[in-house]
């Protein structure tokens, strides 16, 4: 059970990466896209920087990790673990589709997750004993429905490895739907009950830790491909679904 | 030149189907997506019908070609080319980038044109004579790049027939990057100057003919894959471009 206290200052972080990266959300500036210079990644290291300058005054013995700045490794066992903004193609592109990822891992599995989407102000908060909350009110999946009747989503087919992309492009076809591009925001909307599940691999443990409290206190389950819990260890490969026969009935044709 | 009564009038006629819309996004009945009950039919029908209602009253002899109702002919040589809610995956998935669509054509040139997003409150509008305005403040395309330094955007790789997508898949890999999803949200970037391209297929009349003012007025191009201008008889194959040497280097790629 997460205390009160985790979940605010998981809120005070996310609400720091908000500020510190909507000024650069669809800034003209800087349009050469420079690899050190470009708005995404100046909004990413300074929303980063944001998130370990609080972590560090408030919680100095938890460790860090983040996308940007590497690991600071801590002594209490707890680590945060950052992805300032997840889905840069979507911030890149100027849509509002993108994330900030904050998550905090006991030893090494995720018990608190935040989505937070700055600009249209939608947050998804996870955290383990508790209901997932969106914008403060709790939200759930909705009911189960047959994989012939779930709406699937994945951020794109680049993103897949060529011998994973073909075991997706197995389950693709008898789902009802395949919605593309997303990234975080798609799991969020799995935690709200609007799709049914999130197909993906090659993502890191930024990408997918703050999910796993979203997703599971909002009565989903998240597993990797193999059908076990994700952990700090995990490959990369994760299937995010509203329940439980839902995520078997796609593991069996994706290990088809 | 559209005279201004026009331009307020679609305004008005965007704000009419938002209304209609909204109640209907992330609405949780009618789970069972059925093909008339969904709520997604029924904003689209609430949204179409609201429209209607307007014209008839107030342009009885204007035609009307909508993607839920069909043709109503008209006699002013003038038609209005609706889809009440493009992007109905975003839609369904809950995601705030789908659009309605509004665009008035002259004899079979589309000369007027809404994008509007009700749930994130975003508006573009174009129309000959005057500059695309996002929100109601000029808006352009931004400067342009080169084929390879330009990130396009495509809604869906499933969008293309098998032979259109061998053609994408020589362009994608010539580009900076490729974003997946966003359907008329993609076209309303490149008017904003967020990125840089839009290739797709199989769109119909009520798909892009408002777009093509919104580009044009922010100071790009869009034309079909043979590099024709659009009107009401194009096949739907369509190219946006921040400007016309992009688009002419990409529609090489296409056609080599």
């Amino acid at each position: 059970m997460i205390n009160l206290d985790d979940l605010t200052l998981a809120q005070r972080l996310a609400d720091a990466a908000g500020a510190a990266i909507l000024p650069y959300f669809r800034a003209e500036f800087g349009l050469e896209m420079k690899a050190d210079a470009s708005p995404v990644t100046l909004a990413d290291r300074a929303a980063e920087q944001a998130i370990r300058d609080i972590l560090a005054r408030e919680c100095p013995h938890d460790g860090v990790i983040g996308e940007e700045f590497g690991e600071t490794p801590g002594t209490s066992g707890r680590t945060w673990v950052l992805d300032p903004i997840d889905g840069t193609r979507s911030f890149v592109a100027g849509r509002p589709i993108f994330g900030t990822l904050i998550a905090l891992l006991e030893e090494d599995r995720p018990v608190l997750g935040v989505i937070d989407q700055p600009v249209t102000r939608e947050r998804w908060v996870g955290a383990k004993g508790h209901p997932t909350r969106f914008n403060g009110q709790p939200c759930q999946v909705r009911p189960a429905r047959s994989l012939g009747e779930a709406i699937v989503a994945s951020t794109s087919p680049a993103a897949f490895a060529p011998a994973e992309l073909a075991r997706f492009q197995r389950l693709a076809p008898v789902t009802r739907d395949t919605v593309w591009g997303g990234d975080c925001y798609n799991y969020a909307l799995v935690a709200l009950g609007q799709i049914d599940m999130v197909v993906e691999a090659g993502l890191k443990l930024h990408d997918f830790a703050a999910l796993v409290p979203v997703i599971e206190g909002a009565g989903g389950v998240m597993l990797d491909w193999n059908g076990r819990p994700l952990s700090a260890t995990s490959a990369g490969d994760v299937i995010a679904a509203s329940d439980n026969a839902l995520a078997e009935a796609a593991l069996a044709v994706l290990n088809a």
